[in-house]
């Protein structure tokens, strides 16, 4: 038997369709078939090469749903729920965190530890098929596997997809305070996720600024009560709007999903004075940004926080609010389209594009238009 | 005109009704119609004489909705919103915090402070009408007025009663983790409370324990997952199976508003290691219990909050939930009668033996039985 | 009798030498013959009316020491500590604070309160002696007095100035883990203060920048373990000296005390990821200054606070500070000269261009040159 | 050549001086010399068989100082620091930490990970040299060490033992505002560290309860400013003497280390309303205590945490602080005795006999009688 995956052999080179013999379940490992991955921003920016230190060529597809083929001495997810062969999960795409450095074990922040690596972005093909563009991804030792609950679509977690997770940590780093004001900035799919998860963690009301208009219907969807069109409004009618939804204030909360350095200024001025700021958005370097430290950073007595990568804790609580809330987060509804193996170019064309929200990779299909019915 | 109001002349003594001359609007101050207010468990308690230093005689009731019949100087709420004549309000029963004591500016906990007071509690007669079993309530100057929103009914609000922001701030105050399990130990108005708003503050599952039957049903309606009866489970049952759902660790978060001191005892063995355990049901004192240090605190990593009384912000977080979840938050449902002035003995007794949950007291009302339909 | 007392009467224009008649205490005023005051760099920038919202003409001086001359129903202070006729005391420059709007009561930041008034700044002549360049301070209802101890001399108390709760206040804010590494940047009153409660706060290492000689002198006996020089290291020296003490990592907390808008961008550089970075020191607008989000916000996890005023606990702990450190908190020795009322243009002078560090106005002195002896 | 090493074999049973042959050096192990372990209060619970699952026979001794005799594959600390054959160091008991559980991953408290063990206590004879009363100590691989830098002296951190990690981690637990009252319950090892780093990390006030007499005085010595001699006074005259130092409101800071249930009880009444108390000296279990839910933990809005174990950090952050603070922190003069490895019987009865603070197990000496000199 042979494995198809999506090769991505350097910055701006056409992506490959490549075979690869059936790989082999070592000790502590698992063998997934994929069900579906996913096209992000950063599988953009890694094709256009904006990322440093990507080891060339990889299979991209850092978050992604599979069936159990064979696993070799795992039998509990982090939970303690039972594994099986042919149980459908997902996995932290994040490997390799040592749990013995200074970040990892002074600072108890291994989201920064400097040995973690990342499946489908810093995991070299000549390692595996350590990536979701692949019909079958190998799991290292280690790798943390979470089993997808049967009441969980699996097309409603991937359609949420790598910012599920980020929205998530995003909305968890804010600390906001039931009944308060939350301000997302981006209707991307990390914007989508956090207006969801502020809207059930206790916002008093969710504001999004976006994006195109597909997007910002999906954010009325999923939590947000008012949108503002980045096209169709000026900052000076957002900043009016925000302020007279807060007698004046401001939003508590402002998280930044957008990845625009001009966001960060204008999120600033839509913020309340000692509101919270969560920087979420920026994975990517699209330049700098001028701030005023007596105006926005000293005299606002803000709270800023940057949220970088997400652990696994974070996907055991998304995974948990899905299966809690059900249709009330249906992430699947974000999926533009789904790709075959062999369509990855054109996905990362939609991506890029704003033609698509959510552009799903799944390796056994080839061309399905239009958002999927529900699984 | 005259103002007719229930007082209670001390402990173990007869309420009465008394009727008052209409009392004058000064500055700063507001005068309410009263639409409703509420028999609560301390109330019961002050009826027994089992709290200290209340000045009777006194008119109890402390939490009420009104209509602003006259106001002197007041043209906003703390929110902002302009509030007028007519006005549906509520108000924060506690009254007289000083701002200038050690409690209040150096430990910033204003919800200890020892000048405060409390509407309904620790208002003398001798001072005005000072509660909400009066068919006028006098807001003194400093006393914290909030718009009732147009969209929220204020049978909704009172239905919820002082529960209603006490349940908030014990949930406030146990920094539940999204996607957590909480256990609610107590299906009365506090505890009614908690699990609505743990369940939409992002728990992953909401347990509660309690009686009788109808409360465990209101739990259910409130955003409890599972219930358990306290007469028809036995301890050992109930912790079989909240371990059995968290697979052998116990709950992350439990909050006792059960006011039994054996409450304490079962719910730190319920709670997992590290996790956080929130007494807010204690409001008097119903005698003591063992805890074995090395094993419920020191080996467990506990995190034991109580959480005394509320401040204004509960109340403005509250509200504001309220508004945003309409339907999904019919604290409505949890008024079992509706009781005039002359009939607030038969309430306080109703109140007692748990025949109903919440019990309105409707100062224009004589006997309207069942619950009463939607505003 | 009558008093004399320092007036700013507007931006740019000669301070004079007025005479005032005694003023007479009001119920629950005070009356403090004053001891000293302050020029601070918040002065400067009055003078130069870089402040906006100012009711010229104003006595400066917020922060001062003197002696109860007279009070009127006032017998403790918030600790509990009683007082007397003839005590030493200062007082919160800060008064008005509301405990009413929606800072105060629902963000719990009455730093932020718009009502707040500050005592040598925002407190018009025409409301009375409410600044410290005068002989006599009247204390309106509400300021709160607190009495210095007996172990504190005075001068040491002052010669920390506003400075002194500024950076106890930042200190306070970055949460500093005990054994780590805070970086304090600028050697004026605020840093100084920084550095020394740091010092005192379980800091592992403190690290100073700053200038000129004698500030660095300062900070090293207020607790610095080193410090740095800007004008003799440029910015590449520092960050490979802050990189070696911490193995590559950067400091663990910056607190920024420097006022000036590049000193954002360094101090951000010389973090670790997932620091804290205090922004203390920009009172006044100096401009804006770049920064990349990607890279020092969000990859950085960064954790950015700003720290806006004071509040009475941050006087209560400075000074609780100084009465257990005693000689270990040598404030008086940053007092580099004391003016008479007819000085202070002079004051201004030498503090603008850094030829004191801290300038004392004392009003019943004339001129004492070199810094004084202990109290 | 060959190791001598003493074991005990079992509750209650005569520990026995044993000789193994050296132990080999494997990957990413090393191999200690000793220079000190120590006897603490755990050690006599294990003599008495008072801890459950303890795999004896064991070799005691969990936290101990050596120099490296061999190293395999590890060169530096997780500080950075360069690890060389010779150096002095310390290392973390606890090895084992899973990092996949959800304690370690979920609710980040790897101190309650079910796969800690920790040498000294559950590390049974049969799997090597794992515990400190041995000539050689052999660290397996995952073994956390720690430099000890070289101005400090080694007696200075073994004086201090495990209690110097177990303080210092109940010190940070408390999160104490600067200038607050500390008391801390207990002058053994544990007590007298969270005295010293309370001191040392911003407390305004440490009192100290204890005996006997030369417990106090080390109390003093390393940072209580007063002491109370729990045979010298009465329940009822300490509660009075701290009221008194506080105005009337207690202790803002409590810390449990004296392993009592009692204590608990006690350390409440003297802790203000809103304060924060730690439990962290129940080792052990010593029965239990009746505590009220509503005076105690309600009304009081008490904040109290357990405090079980010690992580790496902690040692990082406590050998920091020795580092900086020399001469201040002198726990070498908590040692009472030296003993050799043939007189362990001995030290195990003096310190449940309270006849010596800290007992050192000093394998290369045989008898050394008083507080040695410093190193």
């Amino acid at each position: 038997m042979s494995v198809r995956a999506a090769v991505m052999p350097g910055p701006g080179r056409p992506i490959r369709l490549q075979t690869f013999s059936d790989p082999e379940c070592g000790p502590g490992e698992a063998l997934l078939e994929t069900l579906a991955s996913e096209v992000c921003g950063t599988d953009v920016h890694l094709w256009h090469g904006r990322l440093a230190g990507v080891p060339y060529p990889i299979i991209p597809g850092h978050v992604s749903v599979g069936r159990v083929r064979e696993m070799r001495g795992i039998s509990t997810d982090v939970m303690g729920h039972a594994l099986s062969v042919g149980d459908v999960v997902t996995f932290l795409d994040v490997f390799g965190t040592c749990y013995r450095c200074f970040q990892c074990q002074v600072a108890r922040q291994p989201n920064r530890c400097p040995s973690r690596r990342v499946y489908g972005i810093t995991s070299p093909l000549s390692e595996g098929l350590m990536g979701g563009w692949s019909e079958v991804i190998h799991l290292r030792p280690g790798v943390h596997l979470l089993r997808v609950p049967e009441s969980v679509p699996y097309r409603r977690l991937i359609g949420g997809g790598c910012g599920l997770f980020t929205g998530f940590a995003a909305v968890e780093r804010s600390d906001l305070e039931m009944g308060s004001t939350v301000l997302v900035q981006g209707t991307g799919p990390v914007g989508l996720s956090a207006m969801a998860f502020a809207h059930l963690r206790g916002a008093g009301r969710v504001l999004a600024i976006g994006d195109p208009e597909d997007r910002l219907a999906l954010a009325s969807l999923l939590g947000a009560d008012q949108t503002f069109s980045l096209a169709a409004t000026s900052r000076e009618e957002r900043r009016e709007a925000v302020l007279e939804l807060t007698s004046g204030r401001g939003a508590d909360v402002v998280i930044e999903a957008a990845g625009q350095p001009s966001a960060v200024e204008e999120g600033l001025k839509l913020l309340r004075d000692g509101g919270t700021y969560v920087v979420a958005g920026h994975y990517t370097d699209t330049g700098g940004v001028e701030l005023n430290p007596h105006s926005e950073l000293n005299r606002k007595h803000v709270e800023l926080r940057g949220q970088w990568g997400t652990d696994l804790r974070h996907l055991v609580g998304a995974i948990r609010m899905l299966e809690r809330w059900g249709d009330a987060l249906p992430f699947e509804r974000v999926i533009g389209r789904e790709y075959g193996l062999d369509e990855v170019e054109e996905a990362l064309r939609d991506v890029e594009a704003l033609r698509v929200t959510k552009a799903l990779v799944v390796p056994g299909v080839r061309s399905v238009d239009g958002p999927p019915s529900s699984d």
